[in-house]
């Protein structure tokens, strides 16, 4: 019987799961809530519901093994063990940086880059798919520059500070007071939408911030300055997050896939236009595509030896190309 | 039997009580952890312990009143009655902001504004003893610009930038990284560091950055530019604060009091003197001195028409001051 793999990419919105064969071939895939252990309020749940999903119909025995791309791996790694044994997985287990799936996920080369901008962000140099040099990633309270969290949080200071008369007034504050209260929004009441924010990131998480950056990239396209600034500031720290894990070297010969991940870089997003323009035009990027069927690639890879053609094919199949 | 009158200053990183008498003289003390409802892990219980200390040996029901200076007066009012009611208390209970205590506190003039600078940061502007006008004091997550939690958290951010490369080297590191993992500090691993600052927050409550400040000053004092830089940045916004709310109109003639609070503008620190050269020189900078003594002076201020002089006494003498 073949052997089944199963590869989950855990982020700070969603769980993706997949379950594929020794050829690639996806015998089941789940989705849930986010996994991230900083940011989200149950994130050992939602991995659980992303594998049962994905699993089911599947013969659980045939599972030979499983990768976890999760971010905080050592924080995260009993979230994974606990969510395999509760699916009843008995198979090997490996909790890797959820950057390494995204870019095993979008290219089967060894080496590159990873430019993360979702929930949070982040930026990784890859070597023979393993992380060597990371830059931020650090979370919501720490860091994550550029990312949703990032940017919502930016556009609640910002106007707050319009409102109470510390800074320039800005159109973000209609459609972030409405997001924040729901209907209740004709007295936007400064202090209330300060308790309704605390209240939420309280319940939710403070990932439930990165839900307000459609926002801002539609106050920008319609021209509001305060937005703007708020999104060039974001391609900044993003270009430096990158620039710093070597990313962008300059050399026209280099041909290292710089993947771009992360809703706000793989969406059409103002924020990924000025990331690509901080960084300078560039032929290798690859869009990020299937983190979970990255981390799937890489637990087939693992059950072979790197000469068995296995692997590379697997690898290829599960992310959808035809070749290296 | 003379009516006694309960004042509660409750700050994000301590609670102070006062119970005194109709001529201000003080009848009893108490002092416990901070009452932030939205930055401490326990306001309530830290309410109860300063009242109870405060009430010890003291005939409980002759106390006529009482007042509460908290921040966030909406969400803190249940803690209040709560610690109120525990402490087996029934006569009138006012909730106000911290701000008014922290002004009543140090002048018994009706008119005038605050600025703090503590564990959070505000300004406020006073007319007839009542707040008219407030900016910032949005809490850790949303404003409190230039705050001791403010301070903390852009000297762990830029600590943390410096060690993955993004961006300068900072002698802030080393004390940084001492307060954070306590003793064992000789690999500061960047992983570690991170973990550790999330769990001490989670644990003590985002008010812990502010416990980060004392060591920010001290960098900046011996020449640490990234530490000068986040202090200047601090003074800026905090200045920018006071303006909002009409501290500092221009006009030689006004005479109204700008109090400085919380301990980062009480104390020597090299960030009131940037607060000061902001705002220009002023004759009528008052430091803040006792909060407590300020919320009793407000309680038995109510207990009197304002004509009595028994108020205007009685809240000097609370204030430690001969006459207006």
């Amino acid at each position: 019987v073949e052997a089944l793999f199963v590869g989950v990419d855990g982020g700070g919105t969603s769980t993706r799961c997949v379950v594929a064969g020794e050829t690639g071939k996806i015998a089941g895939r789940g989705r849930a809530g986010g996994a991230n252990a900083v940011s989200v309020a149950d994130p050992s749940a939602n991995l659980l519901a992303a594998l049962l999903a994905a699993l089911e119909g599947v013969d659980r025995s045939r599972v030979a093994g499983g990768v976890f791309g999760l971010a905080g791996t050592g924080t995260s790694r009993p979230l994974a063990e606990q969510a395999w044994r509760a699916a009843g997985l008995t198979g090997r287990l490996w909790v890797v940086p959820d950057v390494l799936v995204a870019f095993t996920g979008a290219t089967a080369a060894p080496d590159g880059s990873v430019l993360i901008a979702g929930t949070g962000a982040m930026g990784a140099r890859i070597r023979a798919r393993r992380v060597v040099r990371r830059a931020d990633g650090l979370g919501w309270l720490l860091g994550d520059e550029g990312s949703g969290v990032w940017l919502g949080r930016r556009a609640l200071v910002a106007m707050l500070a319009a409102l109470d008369g510390r800074a320039a007034p800005t159109e973000l504050t209609g459609p972030l007071a409405a997001a924040i209260l729901g209907e209740e929004t004709e007295a936007a009441d400064l202090q209330a939408l300060v308790a309704a924010v605390y209240a939420r990131v309280a319940e939710a998480g403070p990932a439930w911030l990165a839900t307000l950056a459609p926002l801002i990239d539609t106050a920008a396209r319609q021209g509001d300055q305060v937005a703007r600034d708020i999104l060039r500031e974001a391609a900044r720290r993003l270009a430096r997050t990158a620039r710093v894990v070597g990313a962008v070297d300059g050399r026209q010969e280099d041909t290292r896939p710089l993947v771009l991940a992360g809703s706000l870089l793989t969406e059409q997003t103002m924020l990924a236009r000025l990331v690509r323009a901080e960084l300078g035009e560039r032929a290798t990027w690859v869009p990020a595509r299937d983190g979970a069927a990255g981390a799937a690639a890489l637990a087939l890879r693992a059950a072979f030896p790197p000469e068995d053609p296995r692997a590379l094919d697997g690898h290829l199949a599960l992310i959808g190309q035809d070749g290296p």
